[in-house]
């Protein structure tokens, strides 16, 4: 067990209705002149935006918009941002969106109160030390930004991705209203619920002696997406499911399933950093199609926790050597991904990648985490390569 | 599943020699004048005090100290505190210790930032609008006061106990060290690992619709707060365990095994209250003795939760009708309490009532709750007396 320290002060507003708190919300953190940050033209089409803003009015708190934040939200709209709450004196951050409009509002924060090349942060030359008070209402279960202390931003020349994590940037609130995740497309979906479920198994899957209570929480949750991820499948609307998700994204990245870790693995997310980077493939998607062939190569390194997982959250048969309960673990984590539609390989995420592709990628990855990284096992570069070769 | 609201900004900073990062804390929620609250002299003789001390003086800060705080703490030392901070100007709060010095540091903040009579707050007559800032270093795993928004006072005038619960009143940092917990006698490990369960299970028995993720950690948690109190029954010094009940201690009573239920049951704890009131006995061991009898008499008005709670926590077989099943689990939870040297009935307490101190107790308690009370079922005087003598 590792001594940990563990700070979500973000205040979670969750419910029906919720974003009809906003203003009562930003007037109690002190905001007097908000941006309004958003993404694409969903919250447009929705009305949400307009319900937000018109709370805002009826409170009389003034606000600029800016809208087009993209996934891996690029830093020339960070800048634009940041101009911008400098020409208006803005006070005060509302992202309303999912990971995309939170990560730019994070960063847009950081370079306001800090002043200076906001891209500092990212490209590791300076630690902020403050961001403008962020709020949020989130339309997307997935990346947990409402609560984490991350922001992951990419400089659009040489797209480069880089990610900040710093507790000044975590949300002074959250507003999480499960109604608002019920336009999303089908496959986002299940790519939200991928992602959760893997930021808790990058946690779990390490030789870090993690403490029982850490595990027991882990695997409640993962147990809980895997099962309403399915619900969602065939009944996209059901508020329920909907609300278990949303609420285990936040608690799947907030810190609360790695306490008393070492850290975690993060080669999963790393790899799929590198297929992100080279082809359009969603995020949680990318993180599924990776996921089986890391879990094989890894797992001999690993096997009590595979084991573990492999009864507790993909309640399988207790029989047989604990490589074989641990293999079925891995293969019913695919047959899970296989039924809410998720890949479980690169041809079927739609990379068709030649054997070059795949030794650049496995070359940018081991540049990229320092010459090697993992927990579960250690992987260099040639280890990188295998599991892309595995996953093709 | 109901609405809800999620706030816990506590910053926890857990792990061995963790005391000594005090200074900096207080230095970072901007404290310059201190007084450190404590309770016995367990913590003067132990040594703890002065490390504390000594880190403050290091780092030279100012501080008063004011000790004496008692199990449910007094409000003749809250007024004595509240003068002592005035009077020497002190801007933040070190509470050193378990629950007791905690509540009794949180009433002393109320009643610096608010001015008048801090009892109008446990009166109900008044609700805060701030507290000083507070800071924790936790002896005792039990109360969950370290991350809670609750604190309970007895005026000495009459034995009127009372509790009054605000955001305001969240320690800004809680230091946890499972080392500072060896020292406690196996008595109070024991009755902390009951109180630190019952918090969760209060919130457990409902006939609210609880979400299912918050459910699933429910179960976890209590699963390994059951296996770690018999661990540390047999190896008090055992380092790990000690951390899993501490840590579980803050997540048992911080909210999160709450989200989404109706609120809780919490007739356990109102029943255990009247006694506490009548008779010297610790509060754990007091949950203890009236929980078998109370679940006896409630659970067949919530049997899909009692059945869950046998077969998720107390892991009994599952085989037979579903009351069946939920009576194992209720006999399985008595047979643990026992193994960990509780009682499970008020004469194994220490407590010879005659039929009408329990006539007193349940009037008292009907009217502590205003008529009736209870989630699980709700309870009359007459169903308050009835569980009484059946605990006899």
């Amino acid at each position: 067990m590792f001594d940990f320290k563990y700070f979500t002060p973000t205040k979670v507003i969750f419910g029906k209705d919720t974003e009809n708190r906003t203003a009562e919300l930003i007037k109690e953190f002190g905001g007097t002149k908000v941006l309004v940050h958003y993404g694409s033209g969903s919250v447009v089409r929705s009305g949400l935006l307009k319900r937000v803003t018109d709370n805002l009015d009826a409170a009389g708190i003034a606000y600029v918009t800016l809208g087009g934040a993209v996934p891996n939200p690029h830093l020339s709209l960070v800048y634009e941002g940041i101009e911008l709450c400098k020409k208006e004196n803005v006070d005060f951050l509302l992202a309303v969106g999912g990971g995309s409009a939170i990560d730019s509002a994070k960063a847009i924060g950081y370079g306001v109160a800090n002043g200076g090349d906001v891209w500092d942060f990212y490209d590791y030359k300076r630690k902020a030390t403050g961001c403008l008070p962020l709020g949020v209402i989130l339309t997307i279960a997935a990346t947990g930004s409402e609560m984490s202390d991350s922001s992951v931003i990419t400089k659009e020349e040489g797209l480069v991705k880089r990610g900040y994590s710093s507790d000044f940037g975590r949300p002074k609130f959250a507003i999480m209203n499960p109604d608002l995740t019920k336009t999303l497309p089908d496959y986002q979906t299940a790519c939200g619920c991928t992602d959760i479920m893997m930021h808790t198994m990058e946690r779990y899957f390490t030789n870090g002696g993690n403490m029982e209570i850490t595990d027991a929480l882990a695997e409640g949750l993962l147990r809980t997406v895997k099962k309403n991820a399915v619900i969602l499948r065939d009944d996209p609307q059901n508020y329920d499911a909907r609300a278990e998700v949303m609420w285990a994204g936040s608690l799947a990245h907030n810190g609360l399933t790695g306490c008393g870790s070492c850290g975690g693995d993060w080669m999963t997310h790393k790899l799929e950093h590198e297929l992100g980077g080279l082809y359009d493939v969603a995020h949680g998607a990318g993180l599924a199609a990776i996921w089986g062939s890391w879990a094989r190569y890894v797992y001999k390194n690993c096997l009590p926790r595979f084991k573990k997982f492999a009864l507790n959250v993909m309640e399988v048969e207790n029989t047989g050597s604990d490589e074989e309960i641990a293999l079925r673990g891995i293969e019913a984590m695919e047959d899970f991904y296989r039924s809410i539609h998720m890949p479980t390989n690169l041809r079927e995420l739609g990379v068709n990648a030649t054997d070059d592709d795949l030794k650049v990628m496995a070359h940018k990855c081991a540049v990229g985490v320092g010459g090697e990284m993992g927990s579960a096992r250690v992987l260099n570069e040639q280890d990188m390569y295998n599991i892309f070769k595995a996953s093709m």
